[in-house]
């Protein structure tokens, strides 16, 4: 039996689980899922006869250690701070390792090492990152392939409801980190790049500059631009290309009403409310605005954002009860971004019937033979069940599938490696298609920079 | 000969100097001016025989010591970060000192050394910090003797041109550090309490909450909030008011246009603009704006900010210049805001014959015998000409009154001190009034808080 060990077991790791035990028998594995918690991973392994859940502190050097030099190939699916002592045991140990998390600068200095013994430390390998690499790369070398001059390259992800769960105003329910949906798009600037031309966009504007995106079937979307749009040019061969923009995707209408709540300074995370414990909702809503004898929170907050009565986003702020005076925070010293996150997850939180859904779109402009061109790549894929979701399914997906392909010899590059080479890209895309996580291309005329839209 | 040793002559020791060498015949003193540019302080001194210029490098300790041994009392205007080895020294060697710098921690941290030697380190003795102190300690200190209780206690400087160099369509020239009016208000939310209530105003709404100031004679000003109005609170023996406000003024009308600035992510200091070096003054605010192969950046401006044609806000942009395509930003990988501060040092730098203009506004509530009663102090103090401003004035004067009453043994309280006792407020204000820092005091009906102007 060839032995992969699982660190983490948390809510990305159903898929990663199942696919890996279904292929057990013909593949000749065997799991050893290790978390703190040991009842998740016993459900997901529900007596497979392949498998083993065993309790694992990852900061217990000796029992990490045993663990790892107990197995023949590591999947790291804790947070992502905790992979770099995996790593490095990893290396001592000559194991290779697959992650879902982004290259930290520590896990990135252990390149050397990990090429000077063979060893393959696989990261970036779920939905976003992840699925948005070999995407990217699988059109960008195409296009290459042919004699393409890439111009243009626009990319897009979100996690949202499914549209069978999407029942409220905002058309949005936490399927991942809230906290990370609260404080998006602080520190410094939006940057990106548009027509040759670096462009920036401060906080405050960043949901007011939003691009439109249409997915058929699925009607429209909205995209606000990350931080940082330029982070991977030179890893997909961009450094050339006049436009560059990734953005997170939303429903049309999200953001403006979001950019109320940045507007007020209530996704703050800098500083801590004295008395935060013992306010009302309301009054959290009342301490960004004066004080006044006589005039309503309702009305100060109307006025001092010009809302119209009858306008939409002012809907979106009273099914949220933002003026509810009964409610209490009832958190101490928590920053306003903590009071805003507490407050949604009273409305964003899925139902046990609730199904989630990633949305990915791609624009990839092009010269070939002296004309443009543009090819749209879109992708949707629904949860099943609160277990099974598609943020689950498309974090997990790639990561199994590239664990067992590592095993089995069919990934060889060594080092500190994220999936862009075809090696990796081409078999996990056209394995995910049997997995419902299909990209349809369109060709569409080569629209360049859209001054209606941004 | 009493011994004065001012390190430092820059902008802010005209008066400080003049005041001194007036007092030297009858009051015995002799100045040691050391600045590591010796020429500023010759010109100031003018041959005055009380007087001496030396060089003097402050980091260079052999000649610091000496200087500061060889003085009986030692004034430190350098740049407040280099106040602290002074500090340092003038304890080791038994020298009072006197500043107008706000307090540090480390500063702070000499106070039981201070005491236990029966030093007098005075700071925060100038305008903001200084003026502020004494102006609002006196009329609280009369208020509380009489048995009033302070319920609220709002206060407000600024450093503006005088009318009659008011020539500009934003009623402001910079008079002081430019740097610092460029990034005001950034960090975290401005804090201050209303009616027993916290308010938060963040970053991107501090310049559209504003307060009006009237003042006989001057007309009407606003100011937007300092960032942490309860700084003083405890300080002051304000723990039980229930409104307490600090604030900056600028003439109506300046905030709502510095808001656009603010609102395109021109005053951002946190990251710099890879090709700043070779942008136009347009480039610049382009690069806030989208892309478009058609439409203008005024255009573009206009639509994004919501700005009429007509609004004297668009008059205000035009008139600094920032639509100009030839003007060069030259600025090596500067930040937004580094940019922004030249292409207003263009339009906002004092001519020769400029005038500067220092205004102080404090509002002082309190309850006597069962009512409500308001107390409005205003001070405006003009410059008189480039070398003699109305900031050297209301600096140095202050600072200069202070060091003559502690060679004089009328200020002996010893430790970090800040001039909140009457044994220094009072002598000063009143020395002061002689040479037109005057406050007018008017009793005015107790307005609380007042809904219709913040």
């Amino acid at each position: 039996m060839r032995k992969i060990l699982v660190i983490g077991s948390g809510k990305s790791t159903s898929y990663l689980i199942k696919y890996l035990l279904n292929k057990s028998e013909s593949e000749n594995l065997h799991l050893t899922i290790g978390d703190i918690d040991i009842e998740p991973a016993k459900k997901l392994i529900n007596n497979h006869s392949n498998a083993t859940a065993i309790k694992l502190d990852v900061f217990n050097e000796a029992s990490r250690i045993k663990a790892i030099k107990n197995a023949d190939i590591v999947v790291s699916m804790l947070p992502a701070r905790f992979h770099i002592e995996v790593a490095k045991d990893c290396i001592n140990y000559k194991k290779n390792m697959v992650t879902a998390s982004y290259v930290s600068p520590e896990m990135q200095a252990l390149n050397q090492d990990a090429k000077a013994h063979g060893l393959i430390l696989m990261n970036e390998i779920g939905v976003d990152p992840g699925i948005d690499h070999m995407s990217a790369m699988h059109v960008l070398d195409r296009i290459r392939d042919k004699g393409g001059k890439i111009i243009l390259f626009e990319s897009f992800t979100g996690g949202l409801v499914a549209p069978e769960s999407d029942n409220n105003l905002w058309n949005y329910k936490f399927t991942w980190n809230p906290r990370n949906v609260v404080i998006a798009g602080q520190g410094s600037a939006a940057k990106f790049l548009q027509e040759g031309t670096y462009k920036y966009i401060p906080y405050n504007r960043l949901f007011r500059r939003t691009e439109f995106l249409d997915i058929d079937g699925f009607g429209r979307f909205e995209a606000y631009a990350n931080r940082d749009s330029l982070k991977y040019q030179s890893v997909y061969g961009l450094d050339h290309t006049k436009s560059l923009y990734r953005g997170t995707i939303r429903r049309v209408g999200f953001s403006r009403a979001w950019n109320i709540f940045v507007a007020l300074g209530m996704t703050d995370d800098s500083y801590t409310i004295d008395d935060s414990e013992n306010m009302s909702y309301r009054d959290f809503v009342n301490a960004f605005l004066p004080y006044s004898p006589t005039d309503s929170v309702e009305l100060k907050l109307r006025h001092a954002l010009k809302i119209d009565q009858d306008d939409i986003i002012w809907d979106k702020l009273v099914e949220l009860d933002i003026f509810n005076d009964s409610k209490q925070v009832g958190l101490k010293k928590a920053t306003p971004a903590q009071i805003l996150q507490k407050i949604l997850m009273d409305s964003w939180t899925l139902e046990p019937q609730d199904k989630d859904m990633i949305v990915m779109y791609h624009k990839f402009g092009y010269e070939l033979d002296g004309k443009k061109h543009q090819i749209d790549a879109t992708m949707v894929t629904l949860g099943e069940d609160q277990t099974y979701t598609a943020m689950a399914k498309t974090v997990g997906l790639p990561v199994a599938m590239a664990t067992l392909a590592i095993l089995n010899n069919k990934i060889t590059t060594p080092g500190v490696q994220i999936p862009i080479n075809k090696e990796v890209y081409e078999p996990i895309l056209k394995e995910l298609e049997a997995y419902g996580i299909v990209f349809k291309e369109k060709q569409v005329p080569y629209l360049g920079y859209n001054p209606e839209t941004l």
